[in-house]
């Protein structure tokens, strides 16, 4: 690897500087990237190997990240256990008929991965050829409770209030449907280090939805199954939105790194994770529409709180379709210019 | 006042049992509401003294909570400030023009509260006549921050990045309209402890959008700025949804109570605030679609973790469209039933 710097961040190793990447890099701030959605659409980006290494290696060569993430969805992982997912014009993800029983339930099957997920194997080859060796390859999963959020709401939500009711209401049901999706996901992410790439990202979107009490039951536990099955095979970063409380569950867990959002001071994630585990985060995404003097000072601020080692930079959630290039590239090279 | 617990509970005096409300208490879960909301549109149940006091001493009668909160919006405030909001079916709160530019600043007015808003005082009376003493009146407000979010952003949003957007790249001009708004406030509040009611809530339900940094800057300096203005006038609750990070200023504010989300334990919350000022909250809103027999096991191990005193029962947001009358009921009588 000719810039491993991210994988030596995830191992905990001294570093020169933090390495940097931007959830949702590959994504609409880059006009390239809407000229490819201008003619295909989501689902097909997603299911043509060509077009999501194209995607994928986009924001390597436009902005200079120092890893690349694989082009797909967290939905990609439903739709192969036969929850049919669309994507709709202006609402996002949308599913005829959620799953809202336990009937619903039984119809959710643990698929075939490699069979069922082909595209996703076959892009991830694809791109690694594609990067030769430059930069490390990230691949990624929904956690089993953000998945089930939108399996069961059917569409996104402010509050996955009919998802969350399900699980109070039918505790059985939800967890024999959280448990299929865990038992897929192991799969799938197993497959995806068997096919090339060099870390995992688990996205727990919607965890931040729960208490902490409701969390250890709906969501943690799947999590930590994911991270137990794959302990050896590549390193997992952990990343839960709105999940200050389980901290400290992330950093003892296993995983190599965990994500954080923006609400979290550097001081605190420190603290609450105990000081060894490598951290990854936090910019507020809103923030790189702030002029470029400013996102410097403040990227400069950020990476003296965390330290340099053990720390990768990134926002604290996926970058805006609102930010210029020019914004993201001055985060990205903000990162690369770090003198402590 | 024939029932004072809610006062007592805000005073921090000792109690037999904590006093219980909820959030949004009067509203679309009671079937007579929404016989009322078949009639009536938003804003004008908002405006006919009659129909708020109607829908305020509902909750009252019907779910035997131990304090009224005022049915209104906190989009009254902006209206009155040549803001023109309106209720859109199936969308929500809607304004055509959106605040965007320091020229949009310009235009937005701090009015003459008590004739712009003399409605809001004329419901207050004559629900304080209805109550007739049984349990004390509410009266809210949402944070300068929150309504700059739909000021700005022109209807609800999951992140409000517009709104995020205009303060961090029109700092001056955002400032400018968060005065406004503040100054607005403090008239309105003021206006409505003069009209009777016996306590006022401050509503900042999209401070958890913001980092600590941005939070203290674009929300918390405004409400400190209200609670300083309405000391000795009557108790203030302040209530952020996903501000666990500041529940230490909150606390140190002079504010007579702290509201909480479910993403915080009694334990880091009393820790937080210091264990000496009275907490609100905070049970899963969700959660009430539990059985029954469950929730009254959840309230009463709430109420054993907050302790009795120094505790108002609530939800930690208001309560949801779906939830039965009984759990609703169910809610408050297993706080009424408390024995420690």
């Amino acid at each position: 690897m000719k810039n491993d710097l991210f994988l030596r961040a995830l191992r905990g190793d001294e570093v020169e500087r933090p390495p940097v990447w931007m959830m949702r890099q590959a994504g609409r701030y880059l006009p390239d990237f809407m000229k490819l959605k201008a003619k295909y659409d989501f689902f097909t980006r997603c299911r043509t190997p060509e077009l999501a290494t194209e995607i994928t290696v986009m924001p390597i060569n436009q902005v200079g990240t120092d890893a690349a993430i694989l082009f797909s969805d967290i939905l990609v992982v439903p739709q192969a256990m036969n929850v049919p997912f669309e994507m709709k014009m202006g609402l996002g993800p949308w599913l005829e008929n959620p799953v809202r029983s336990a009937a619903d339930v039984e119809k959710v099957v643990v698929p075939d991965v490699e069979q069922e997920l082909d595209y996703v194997m076959e892009a991830i080859k694809m791109t690694v050829k594609e990067l030769d060796s430059s930069v490390p390859l990230i691949g990624f999963a929904g956690s089993p409770w953000t998945i089930l959020c939108y399996t069961v709401e059917g569409q996104g939500s402010k509050s996955f209030d009919k998802a969350k009711g399900f699980c109070f209401s039918q505790p059985e049901a939800s967890h024999k449907l959280l448990q299929k999706i865990t038992d897929t996901t192991i799969l799938y992410l197993r497959a995806k280090i068997k096919a090339g790439v060099d870390a995992v990202q688990i996205f727990d979107s919607w965890g931040g939805m729960l208490s902490p009490t409701d969390y250890e039951e709906f969501s943690w536990r799947y999590i930590q199954q994911i991270i137990d099955s794959l302990k050896g095979e590549a390193p997992v970063i952990v990343f839960g939105k709105g999940c200050w409380f389980a901290l400290d569950k992330m950093a003892a867990s296993g995983a190599s790194a965990v994500g954080l959002d923006w609400t979290v001071t550097p001081e605190l994630a420190r603290k609450w994770t105990g000081g060894d585990i490598t951290l990854q985060g936090n910019f507020d995404p809103s923030r790189l529409l702030s002029p470029v003097a400013e996102i410097e000072r403040r990227v400069k601020e950020m990476i003296n709180r965390f330290g340099k080692n053990k720390y990768i930079a990134n926002l604290g959630h996926g970058i805006l379709p609102n930010i210029p290039v020019e914004h993201a590239q001055a985060f990205v090279n903000a990162v690369k210019n770090y003198k402590s």
